[in-house]
């Protein structure tokens, strides 16, 4: 098999240590492309640049390995990494090693995974890694071969069509991961989400914070099976729709 | 019945002309309470803002109406709308009126629906009411009795738990809306997507532009409901798991 392209963004910018580990991880894979984010992006959910000329920098070139950083969001870097800097399909999109959790509900606001969904889209096989651990200086030497794993099983057999995988792996905890487990995603949501504050001139700010609070007993969910140190795998797709609500709108009167 | 409590919020500003038919028909209805962006943020996705302090601003009040603008994006919009502002839950939450579609996959990107599921997800009833007509000075002379009509039987039949729903109305056209149609999501995506140039210093920039490209032959779907002229609405919610991908997983070896 010829070695494969792998493009690889992030939420947190060029320079966080989860892309540099993801990079590392890939090399070993394929020939590698990063572009990225400048600046720190998480919480970018699924935002464009409509309004702001895109750039892209080269910061970086050697041999299977070259890196771009761009002012846009990773939705952004993913798009342009395949139609300016490839010009061509990759043959896997991987994004991350996010600083902190993607699992559950966090997905909605993720930049990490608004790049894989969007690469998905438009067609290519595409993995968000997440680490459990919001810390910048994380410890990420227990993730190598879940990350290869996963990434060399896409590659070999494949994702059904436009759909991609949201991958999150236990903080390092000093215990062994027990494996890798494919999941639903669990149901759950933030509460209790700011922190009210007066500036010097007494006029209020807010800051967002947050609780998380998990709204699912289901077994086979991505929270359960991080809780018992297991490495979540869950298949995600665009398709909105909530076809369990078609039921109860059969209730409604909708002729005008 | 008590007179509802409605808030509002869009992605094109509190200024727009859709949020101010959106409010003029929601008045009918109830009290209102207007939390919208100070500047347009069409395409920021489910983005939240986490390095900024947010601040809210009084722009108006009078009786059965209050306005606010907001620095964040549409998601803090209805998060601090419910939380600082109204500090209950509304009765309701809608958004819009968007001057655009957000049908099929262009809901992915929209701050307009990012706002409903996020209103969805800390479990209010929430509409999002998109025109297909991008224009700023776009004709909504022809939307009021179907929202007025989709909102009210959200108010008396309530929606299932943690779910939204997206509605689109077609341009104005000169021709009679055929009616209202539940529907399942298009698949589409958005192809050729940069216009390439170079600034008077000659370095290259780039402007998100692109194609929809339908990809959903159903009959069922958003957009053949919009195609022949019907307002089309799509539950929606927050769970990506991607289900029929399990059985594709299957063959993948996780052992490590």
């Amino acid at each position: 098999m010829k070695r494969p392209h792998i493009l690889i963004t992030n939420d947190d910018g060029y320079f966080a240590p989860g892309i540099m580990k993801l990079t590392e991880i890939m090399r070993e894979i394929g020939d590698v492309t990063v572009v990225a984010p400048e600046d720190p992006m998480s919480g970018s959910g699924h935002a464009i640049t409509v309004r702001t000329p895109l750039r892209l920098r080269k910061i970086g070139e050697e041999k299977g390995l070259e890196r771009w950083s761009c002012n846009g969001t990773p939705v952004d870097c993913v798009k342009l990494g395949e139609q300016i800097v490839l010009k061509k399909k990759p043959d896997l999109v991987v994004s991350g090693i996010n600083h902190g959790s993607n699992a559950a509900v966090n997905i909605v606001y993720s930049g990490t995974m608004a790049a894989v969904l969007e690469s998905s889209i438009s067609g290519n096989p595409s993995i968000g890694f997440s680490l459990c651990d919001y810390d910048h200086s994380a410890d990420f030497s227990h993730v190598d071969q879940y990350v290869k794993k996963i990434a060399l099983q896409v590659l070999e057999h494949g994702l059904p069509s436009r759909t991609c995988l949201n991958v999150n792996i236990p903080a390092m905890n000093g215990k062994p991961i027990n494996g890798i487990k494919l999941c639903q995603q669990a149901d759950a949501r933030w509460v209790e989400e700011y922190d009210e504050r007066k500036d010097p001139a007494n006029r209020d700010y807010y800051w967002l914070k947050g609780r998380f609070e998990l709204l699912d007993r289901r077994e086979e969910t991505d929270e359960q099976a991080l809780m018992q140190n297991y490495v979540s795998v869950v298949p995600v797709h665009h398709d909105f729709t909530a076809r369990h609500a078609f039921e109860h709108l059969g209730k409604y009167d909708l002729d005008v």
